[in-house]
């Protein structure tokens, strides 16, 4: 044995009490996280707060050390939605082959590391990516611009739950292949006795690219399910959310050293946005995984080009509400509202588009109508908006300056189209007055102008549809999800016929489901070992969070018979 | 619960402690089998052979019934490989959509049903396809060209028993995911609790492609495993082979109608050599699975093309053996010469390129030469062919009319390139005097004429290669798996370093390992639940036969959450 999967088998005692609480989690999938949700509970407490903070700051200005091979230049053009100033980090970028010729050499040793030993050092990495939270959030916060507290539960605590939810899955396809049989079987007159040994050979070099708005979610799941199964991992964030990733690459290449095993296992590929380099990244000849998250036009080129490297991809959607019929109209039009400017809607799992009965919903004796039901949303929109702390904590800011521009065009189409139930506009955040930010905007049309909302329309942009009736309404929504793709839906109904009925519609679309739900909780939240995220099933992505299908392919199995006596 | 379901799971009753044998089976790996391996144990005696062999001659030169949607005409142009006479059977071809709109009508209430309903209508299939097994036999026999014995063991009991394996991974995979959670988290002051129900969601229809020399053997495990997770299929057999699986697909057809199930969930699917239609049916907008066996040309360009449909395939390679040293040559020519000439070579698992080192094979004091084990194995091959007894229960039939031109070309290009060690010819079957056969011609040339050798040359061709050393000779082999593909290798060794090269070279490769194995199992025998078939890790095909990943992503899991008390 390697000194080095000695150490790794070293780190696995350390945190297989951890990985099996996982394990159990996935397989009955209550509420778990290995995690504090809240900042506060942080176990470094206030100075691991103030740590992340200074260390963010102390980065501002200047290179990002990472001491990686085949560095061409350095590039990087973030810039923070909180101050719209530019962070001033640079990067390596790296020649292409260099990193893969890296990734290959440190993969034997790697490889032949048993799964546990790899599963140490994995867990290891979430340990120090736990502990460095406080400063991967900031990095999210300035370069996605979402909200602190999303910032670190979001894209810090549920991303790396996510991450060991990957990992105990890994765990378990690989633990599914025994290390050895005996076969005995009469051949006429003589008994054969054949020992076979089974060894897990990855795949690979994977790709795993990073998306703007919420890099670290998927990236965690994949970068740990490629490493947990032997694969090593060029990272290649989107160009203007890098450093979360660079952060992510750099405490990985740390725990790989300190085990002894090559830093090349995981390595950052940094392009712009004027030279994109993701499609050379897909087509090189020693890709053998893609993991995907970013837009659904590049998502779709990726699933299209990818082969012979598999392909794990989660895009986006047209995600849609339901209101058929409820109990009480007010805190159905407040949890949508809220949900609806999380974090502007730039979530893959924010809701777009809500439909509503052209007779109305139904509320207790009362029926309210379509035109009611969309001003009462608009109302609850503008009671955030118009709260400048609350609108900061709840939308953050808007990552992309591209963004106000379709809002904007769509603010017009809805005019033409329609009618703005809500226009959208900046507001004051309290903390970051130069923020880039806007409230979201709320369109009312009529089921006929698929063309303004059967399309994802990225931003804070919202349309209240009035369908024919409610089976029309319905049919609608999960033929969105169907043709536009879509992760999530909610339905809102007293109906248990109604509800059964968009159970089965969702569930043929492939979205998720959330029925009648109101209260605290963002109605998109999606909890690690609970919910499975994404379906496949429709064009929003065709890998799940986590289910056995996003780790049983990322290695294949390999044997030898050899005649015993 | 609907009428079918309830037999669907009444069947799994009668079957389920045989299938829970086999799933242990799976996690144990050594030998298992729910049938007899040989013919003269099947349950059916004597009778049920007889009565195989009548209903095969009463089908000769008939239409094949087959009531199913969309009949356009009547195709059919089997030939028997052993009277070389037209089968004169004629079959449905249908119309390629309504095969689908059916599947489509079909799929809801089987989708519906409980996956132990499907599982245990699945095991009757199995059942009725072994009560059957000598018809199947029979069919295959006279279009593929197999042996008797091969027909029933091979593409009989184990192809079956490769099914049931596959199911046992189906519903491993479906029982990871539970039925129901309740999920429970603190917001704020609020405790929510969210009741989450989990569906199983198959991903439409799956086509099945087989192939013509050994249709059931993939098409049993693709068919079923598509089955118990809710999918239909449609079966595209080769033109030349269609017998066998019409068969298949009638049985399915009324194990389904029996239990309550549309029949449509199983459709065949068939075209001609000049109209083949198998690109259309990849391409079909419908089509969410592909399972194809048959040529590496064709089965690349499913794999390029198949997105977005999932893509199980297997091909074929250049299967190799390294003879490095030996206790004794006898017994190792022995068993190259059988397991060469066993079905004529036409088997995805046939050894091709024999690699010798230049300075010969040790054998105990003494140094084989390369050409003097060329001889030797020449000889060994030629005593087999002499004997047209054994010639016939070995080598069988030519499948194709076009493989007795392509060995004759090789025999011309082993005669320019190198030396012909052994001819091949056609030799006399003793029970059909007008079969089409070829005994094994045997080139000796030396590791440069990549050119020949490099590729899959189908048929009853086999290379001696001489390499510089024994170094050279593992690093070409394994280079012709890693390239051009490979299922088998093969390594006889008695040095123990040399050995563990060889594993890691062919594990690196993707190619399943046979080491000094000898005596009456031939090298390439296969066993279901415990030899893992095709890696994916080389162009022979992406799928495994059977592990996780061949079952798992071929449903999806959506889910319904509603806030509970």
């Amino acid at each position: 044995m390697s000194v080095a999967e000695a150490a790794g088998l070293r780190l696995y005692e350390q945190h297989a009490a951890a990985l099996e609480a996982a394990a159990q989690a996935c397989r009955t999938r209550g509420w778990f996280s290995l995690f504090q949700e809240t900042p506060d509970k942080h176990p470094g407490g206030e100075a691991a707060r103030a740590a992340g903070l200074s260390a963010f700051q102390g980065q501002l200005g200047r290179r990002f050390e990472l001491d990686q091979p085949g560095m061409v230049d350095r590039v990087g053009e973030e810039v923070s939605p909180y101050s719209c100033e530019p962070l001033g980090i640079d990067y390596p970028r790296a020649d292409l082959d260099a990193l893969f010729d890296a990734a290959r050499r440190a993969m034997p040793a790697w490889a032949a590391a048993a799964p546990r030993a790899r599963l140490g050092v994995c867990m290891e990495i979430v340990d120090r990516l736990y502990a460095d939270v406080f400063l991967g959030a900031q990095a999210v916060m300035h370069t996605a611009g979402q909200g602190a507290l999303m910032s670190y539960a979001g894209s810090g605590t549920n991303a790396l739950d996510r991450g060991v939810e990957a990992l105990a899955y890994a765990q378990a396809a690989m633990a599914d292949v025994p290390a050895a049989a005996i076969w005995e079987r009469r051949f006429g007159s003589t008994t054969l006795r054949l020992q076979k040994r089974y060894r897990l050979v990855p795949r690979g070099v994977a790709a795993v690219f990073t998306c703007a708005t919420f890099p670290t979610w998927n990236a965690y799941p994949a970068m740990l399910a490629n490493l947990a199964t032997g694969n090593p991992v060029i990272v290649k964030p989107h160009p203007t959310a890098i450093l979360p990733m660079a952060l992510a690459v750099r405490t990985c290449r740390e725990v790989l050293v300190a085990a002894g095993f090559s830093p090349d296992l995981v390595t950052l590929c940094c392009d712009t946005v004027v030279e994109p380099i993701g499609k050379d990244l897909v087509k090189h000849p020693r890709t053998a995984i893609v993991d995907f998250t970013g837009s659904a036009r590049f998502g779709a080129w990726v699933e299209d080009n990818a082969a012979p490297a598999l392909c794990f991809t989660e895009t986006s959607g047209v995600n849609t509400v339901v209101v058929e019929s409820v109990e009480a109209l007010e805190p159905v039009v407040r949890s949508l509202a809220t949900t609806m400017s999380l974090f502007s809607a730039q979530m893959c799992t924010s809701p777009q588009n809500v439909y509503v009965p052209r007779d109305g919903i139904r509320c207790g004796e009362r029926r309210i109508g379509a035109e009611e039901f969309g001003e009462a949303l608009a109302a609850a929109i503008e009671s955030i908006a118009a709260d400048g702390r609350r609108a900061g904590q709840i939308m953050a800011a808007i990552q992309s300056p591209a963004t106000p521009g379709l809002v904007d065009e769509m603010a017009e189409a809805g005019r033409r189209r329609g009618r703005v139930l809500q226009e959208s506009r900046p507001y004051l955040h309290a903390e970051f007055p130069a923020a880039r930010t806007r409230t979201p905007l709320l369109v009312a049309v009529d089921a006929g102008a698929r063309d303004l909302y059967g399309e994802e329309r990225f931003g804070p942009i919202g349309f209240v549809i009035t369908a024919a009736d409610r089976a029309a309404a319905l049919a609608e929504a999960t033929r969105d999800a169907r043709e536009g793709g879509a992760i999530t839906a909610f339905v809102y109904s007293t109906d248990p016929g109604f509800l059964e009925r968009a159970e089965d519609g969702y569930a043929a679309a492939g979205a998720q489901l959330t029925c009648n739900l109101t209260g605290p909780m963002p109605l998109n939240f999606a909890a690690a070992y609970s919910d499975y995220h994404v379906t496949g099933l429709n064009p929003a992505g065709n890998a799940t969070l986590t289910d056995l299908a996003f780790v049983a392919s990322r290695f294949r199995i390999t044997q030898v018979r050899t005649p015993v006596g």
